[in-house]
């Protein structure tokens, strides 16, 4: 936790959070503060500043905070990706979270379980955890959105065509042979496939769609493994 | 499992292997592979191709195997990293594995945390583990080296102008603030700090050998997603 990220609900004044639970634990166990410490804090989806520890009590901390800084600039890449077994989910998330992705579309394709939509892991709740670790991590307070899309043919018909009037869109697929990306940090979609890939005719219907396919060489790589060398050679 | 590794010690004639083990299980509870069936298998630093089971009994399995491709193309970046936390060495070693390094260098740096060395994760075994692991996911054969060094001083100043004649020096710091890099696939080491970053009389032992800052912006990331992410940059 490279930054205590706050929320509104935490304020008890306009300088004064009071944290419980996850966060308080961290601080105690992990940093090992006491009175008087000074945190980097963030507030989600505000700036980020710094937060002296006024007192620690049993189960409860105060803390008055002073938010001065812009959060980092976000990744203008915006990533689809064919829904993950649940291990794989969270990672992709977390690590695509701290790499600045703010937009996430978890899509179903024919070679994705089923059951995997019925997971834990694409609860509202678990991929907020996912999220939050990731700002955390990077020291980052915007917080991405994640929308689930469980039918691959009216995504791709009625809701990519406008995704794409911003940056072009680029479908990585392990069964595909073209050159690796490469991005000046440029606006785009990147779609990422199941790890078996998507079916021949997916990914025609994503070519008509005027996309691009892109690939990472010969080597199958972990979904979560390939999310982030596509992100890092398409982030410029 | 996206390929069987072999030993030599595995087979019992030119074209038969027997398994047992890990892989035995792997092949009939996840592959559900019964005889007569075909999977993509491997001999360790040799080359790739077929194997038919011929016969699956209680806790063994044969194969008739052939072995006519060759394993893809290693990426020519040499990965010296300081020994990161047991979890975050092992997703380091699987991951950059499969993205095809072959040379591994664990370095002892002020900021390493001295208990990291006495750690199960880094015993031969359980390095080799996870170069299998990674291997396997990569449809591999050639078994990366790993070496650890335990001095930074000795290692910068006898062993590093060794490796630099091949391909140039990348440090990435999180404190640096270079540009971040781009490589065309050419020889080079890269040497990743740790979470707190080396200090500064490294890196200017780092410097006096002629190496260069690399950085991937102000986000701090996790060494195990700042090492897939800069290889995916530098591999070209």
């Amino acid at each position: 936790m490279n930054l205590i990220l706050l929320e509104e609900k935490d304020f008890t004044a306009p300088d004064r959070v009071r944290l419980i639970g996850r966060r308080m634990r961290h601080i105690v166990e992990i940093h090992r503060a006491v009175p008087g410490d000074v945190l980097r804090v963030g507030l989600i989806d505000g700036k980020i500043g710094s937060g002296r520890i006024l007192e620690s009590a049993e189960e409860q901390l105060s803390l008055e905070v002073e938010l001065d800084q812009d959060p980092p600039a976000p990744l203008a890449i915006r990533l689809v990706v064919a829904l993950p077994r649940p291990p794989s989910l969270r990672k992709v998330l977390q690590q695509a979270t701290a790499l600045g992705v703010k937009e996430f579309v978890l899509l179903h394709t024919r070679r994705v379980e089923k059951s995997y939509w019925s997971s834990h892991a694409v609860e509202p709740d678990s991929i907020r955890h996912e999220l939050i670790l990731g700002l955390e991590q990077a020291v980052d307070t915007q917080m991405p959105r994640v929308t689930l899309e469980r039918r691959f043919k009216p995504f791709v018909e009625d809701r990519l065509p406008g995704l794409l009037e911003n940056g072009q869109g680029l479908v990585a697929d392990p069964t595909g042979n073209q050159p690796g990306p490469r991005g000046g940090g440029e606006p785009a979609t990147l779609i990422v496939g199941p790890e078996g890939g998507f079916i021949p005719y997916e990914l025609e219907r994503l070519a008509a769609q005027g996309t691009q396919s892109v690939a990472l060489g010969q080597r199958i790589l972990r979904v979560e493994t390939a999310v982030v060398a596509l992100l890092a050679r398409l982030a410029g």
